[in-house]
């Protein structure tokens, strides 16, 4: 199953060549994204294609000093947009027409991601690499200025595709947690401390890493990407987008 | 591209013949899920597999009356899980560490509908057919009982898979609305009122609506999709999952 390989194997590409894509591949990429399954049909995101090589740039900045996303060939951000159908409840309904909540901005993100996806599965089954840029939920403010981002939306995901280089390519994917820990049958599961710190060693090991031990692993986790500067930014950018949606009033 | 044509067609499925699920096709479609791109390589989520036919029963109740789900033969929730990580931290570092925030609640998010689509996707490249329960977020005291949800956990995607019915099989994909609204370059677009109009009453043409009028169309999606129970119910429960993860104290 062609299919399913591509999806074991797709790996995260974070350097391109300098060809561009082919704007028949850009647009099945994007049809791609716009066919995948939305709640209801309703199809609660936009997509955002940024060419403007300036907004590349600040985007490379703002998303925590990664200039790879200035040079990437193709950079979209999914949103996850209620903006358009509160606007399109308003013309229809008038002006009382309730504000969007968190579960329809939860809906929303799930949709946005769920194009998001399809986008990396057709970029791949065309020969692209890609990469997400979680980075994109930080600096609420900057990007909303930047991508004239109205209320109610929210920059769910940023994908970033190009002709991945022959470095690249050969590239070993990272091995992942293995599905006795990741999957669990009809409850959450109740892993054991020791069960945790097998997880991570076992992962270690297969991915080769200098110091596979549990203590090892996690410190430096711990420091790159939960008490870095762009995690403290990304809890306080996402609060800040997350404030707008209403908690329903009961 | 077989790949590509398979994002364009895929369409939901809700009804499913008796046929169970081969063991391997399940693995196949786990293996899939866990191979989804994830932030850091982190893997911020848990995949409950729901083989319990009382759990089943009681999903398709608390999940907006749904008899297909206890029907299905695989039902999979994608837990968007910091809880997991957050423990591992404690383990590593003692308990001082910083509870989960808005930030890292949405990465998980992402990363556990990331890992659904995959699923989706390789159940249609294996003739399976899938659907998202988005209902999973609704009543959110009971469906942590049900699964026993630690804190710092969501369920933010749930799948129904099985054999389609020949009747499914037949079934016209609904059409979505066309990219000139959905896709935007730079920036979000702004759209006139005119232009929304088109927007809904274009698509509402192509899926032959009876009424295809944008009032028509507006006007039942308002009433079934915003202002119906459930969806008064999915915004009180994700507002209660979302109280657990802090604002971060700048």
């Amino acid at each position: 199953m062609d299919a399913i390989l591509q999806l074991y194997e797709r790996k995260s590409v974070r350097a391109y060549t300098e060809e561009p894509i082919a704007p028949e591949d850009r647009r099945t990429i994007l049809n791609a994204a716009l066919q995948a399954p939305t709640a209801g049909n309703m199809m609660l995101y936009t997509v955002l294609d940024i060419t403007d090589p300036q907004i590349k740039d600040a985007l490379a900045v703002s998303c925590d000093d990664q200039p790879f996303i200035a040079r990437a060939p193709m950079v979209l951000v999914f949103v996850a947009d209620y903006a358009r159908w509160h606007r399109i409840f308003c013309l229809n309904q008038g002006e009382n027409v309730r504000h969007p909540g968190k579960g329809d901005l939860l809906l929303a993100v799930a949709d946005a991601v769920i194009a998001a996806q399809n986008a990396v599965v057709a970029a791949q089954a065309l020969g692209l690499g890609s990469c997400y840029i979680g980075d994109i939920l930080e600096r609420a403010e900057e990007h909303r200025a930047l991508l004239k981002l109205p209320e109610y939306t929210i920059p769910a995901a940023m994908l970033c595709i190009g002709h991945p280089t022959a470095q690249q390519q050969s590239r070993e994917k990272p091995g992942r947690f293995s599905m006795e820990y990741m999957v669990s049958e009809n409850q959450y599961p109740q892993l054991s401390d020791e069960a945790l710190r097998r997880m991570v060693e076992e992962q270690a090991r297969l991915n080769r890493r200098s110091d596979p031990s549990f203590d090892g692993v996690v410190s430096a986790l711990y420091r790159r990407k939960y008490t870095a500067d762009f995690s403290r930014e990304m809890n306080r950018s996402a609060a800040v987008y997350l404030q707008q949606w209403e908690d329903t009033e009961q």
